[in-house]
């Protein structure tokens, strides 16, 4: 049995020659995974039932709830939207060899950077078998070796997916050691150690799980590990607005990262917002907690603690404070958010401004719902996840968030003594109108 | 005295409101200090001068060399470089508020991908006195708050330059507490565990000391422990081209990052290369270590070990290998190199390409010497570091290796719920001429 340093060993391998492998291959190999996953369809549901009844003995034992087992559960639609996002992930334009810059330094001295792969992408999971797929897709497409840990409960049916991906992409020209999988959960210890083989961590999974991985290694972490949304109603919004994005970050989905948990209410507007905002939001059975300005306006809700403020409910809950102004509205936000996403309802451009420019997140709307921030509605296609932080990636991330770049300088014998002051050599550092791809499709005939 | 947790708290306020100075101020700040420098002459070089003398009392006890002396010293034309580097980072294009994406993704609902500063950078440096105003300059140009620990050697000299910059940015609107200087050594490792305050770290010094930072931080670090580079002459060389390159690379400047350390040969080419270029490079006082093969054509060098492969000699000492071809040239290069910088040395432009691709390093040259890879010579201007990891950035990184990016999403009332299959409204995801500076100014007359 192999151990994961030596999974990593070869992933990383894999990744040296994957890097140079074509798009249209990388694409072929999508399209055969996609129609393999079709095709193996009994294979798979079988696997998972198998899953499933295990879950289903724990959840008699009072030790899992049927919300994870119905999300454990795969079914014929859920296959079919499994297959359709692996081709619709091999029809994105190819993140790679793109050119970021090109400059002429000198005659024929001709400098380009280019987007590459990174290298080996460790993802960790937690039960949702559609993840594997998910990733392993994105990662191909982006030339990445790739390893998986998927969570125990879904352990049969991460497995045969795996295989279905490996033997699909070994076929066409794929190197078979790209996608690898782990199983035990000392194995993620082990993962966590190796930064000189894994080149970032994608996980996916609760707050308590992502902390841990950040907690836990050197490696670089795409994602956040909470959404801790605010929508902030400035004295100068419009009511109407304000009504509708307040409603619509808290309860059009407010199981998700960019749903709002706090609401921020300008004094010289709290009077006319709140009193019909928590009609609303009563009727769709929003439990309201409140600042002591907001309870003077609005009886019998709960008090909002320091607690409530710091919490990410991810449910029908939201805190409300009343503040003193935009600056207190900002400064609550930076002391107390996830750098997610935060929103501000306003019909004045400068405070827009001031409220964008000031608070420190990685998405922030001005008169439009927190619940925006996604790959998809952003238009990047995939998600590959959401950062938080602000090295590498920042805000919803699609595939480019997989790519790194890589400088290539084409020259003809050019050294550096020539250079020097002395040697009256200079550096002409001009536009260059020529892409990567023209170069090395010329390079490649010379 | 306050602790480095204060400090670092004080850093990070300060970088809130410093992310929002215009441009203008924060390059009039910038010739403020550069004047300031020129006006306080013979208050650095007295704060210097007591640098030295401590520096010459280790020197006689042998605790100390001379060139650590002379790179602590400054002088009156060092001083004029320092005020002159400072108003040439003045002069660059302003790093932020860069649109870096625009994107309708509705009437009315625009999306803006824009360049902001990182937040706080921590940046630790060996001896030499002229990186605190480096690096107080770059970061004070994107907007970006500094916390400053410099060799306790130089701790007279960082201190008043430290006070010049502070007292030249406070009275042109720059937040005070942007810039902290700590000087105690336990205070680095204080430093090194602040992962929510400080954003960024930027340690210049040696391989041991960048290692021992990287080891022992969470905090993404940008920069390199080492340069070990390669030179590779393929069999289908130009062989005037190949000794230009393989000598430039070694002889040039042997004590950066950038020099060659080891060269790899072709087996076809090496009888012809090798005694001419040994015998350049010894006339330039190059120790030569070569692997058998280069032995049986060079008489009376040394052998060069499993050791020699592994080394960044930084000095006139060169490590030789004649490999079977370009595969075993490449697999040497993924194997040993430190993916800084290399080069081949080829006329086949094929060749050149499967170098260029396969070679995992952050900078490859085809036909040019390795040591072109820096800022300046890339035409990035100041250069903050370069970078052999994949995240942020990599290889050599001007200014905007200290911005992050930010997501704007400037709406009029949308909420997600409307864009719900069953409602009907669709994304356009189309292209947005505008900038995000030309929405912000329209914002701020709103």
């Amino acid at each position: 049995m192999k151990d994961v340093k030596d999974r990593a060993a070869e992933a990383k391998q894999a990744s040296l020659e994957l890097a140079n492998v074509t798009e249209e291959v990388r694409n072929e190999a999508l399209e055969e995974a996609a129609a393999a996953i079709e095709e193996n369809r009994p294979r798979i549901l079988e696997a998972n039932e198998e899953d499933v009844t295990e879950a289903n003995k724990l959840l008699e034992r009072g030790e899992y709830s049927q919300a994870l087992v119905d999300r454990l559960k795969l079914s014929e639609e859920k296959i079919d939207s499994i297959s359709r996002m692996i081709r619709s992930v091999s029809e994105r334009d190819d993140p790679l060899n793109k050119t970021i810059s090109a400059r002429k330094l000198d005659e024929d001295l001709k400098l380009y950077k280019v987007s590459v792969p990174i290298g080996v992408v460790g993802s960790i999971f937690e039960s949702r078998p559609d993840v594997l797929p998910q990733i392993s897709s994105l990662c191909l497409k982006s030339g990445n070796a790739v390893i998986l840990k998927g969570g125990s409960e879904a352990e049969k049916s991460n497995r045969v997916l795996y295989q279905i991906f490996k033997e699909a992409t070994e076929g066409v020209g794929i190197p078979e050691e790209w996608i690898q999988l782990i199983e035990a959960r000392r194995e993620v210890r082990e993962l966590l150690e190796l930064h000189e083989k894994v080149d970032l961590l994608v996980p996916r999974g609760s707050k308590s799980f992502i902390k841990y991985i950040q907690d836990n290694s050197r490696i670089p972490v795409l994602g956040h590990a909470e959404g801790l949304c605010h929508t902030y109603v400035d004295k100068e919004a419009d009511l109407e607005k304000a009504l509708k994005i307040s409603y619509d970050g808290k309860v059009q989905y407010p199981a998700v990262c960019n749903a709002t948990e706090t609401l921020l209410v300008h004094q010289e507007i709290a009077e006319d917002l709140l009193p019909e905002l928590a009609e609303k939001y009563r009727k769709a059975g929003v439990e309201l907690r409140g600042c002591e300005r907001t309870r003077d306006i609005l009886d019998q809700i709960d008090e909002a603690t320091e607690e409530d403020w710091r919490t990410e409910y991810l449910d029908l809950i939201i805190s409300i404070k009343v503040v003193d102004g935009i600056k207190e509205a900002i400064g609550h936000i930076n002391k107390y958010g996830s750098k997610h996403t935060d929103a501000i309802v306003s019909q004045k451009g400068s405070r827009l401004l001031e409220f964008m420019t000031g608070v420190d997140s990685s998405s922030v709307m001005a008169n439009a719902s927190t619940r925006f921030s996604d790959g998809y509605r952003y238009g990047l296609g995939a998600e590959v996840g959401i950062s938080t932080g602000k090295i590498h990636a920042r805000g919803p991330v699609g595939l480019e968030g997989l790519t790194t770049s890589k400088y290539y300088l084409v020259g003809d014998g050019q050294i550096v003594g020539d250079y020097v002051e002395s040697e009256g050599k200079t550096f002409e550092h001009g536009e260059l109108s020529d892409t990567w791809k023209e170069e090395s499709d010329s390079l490649r005939e010379r």
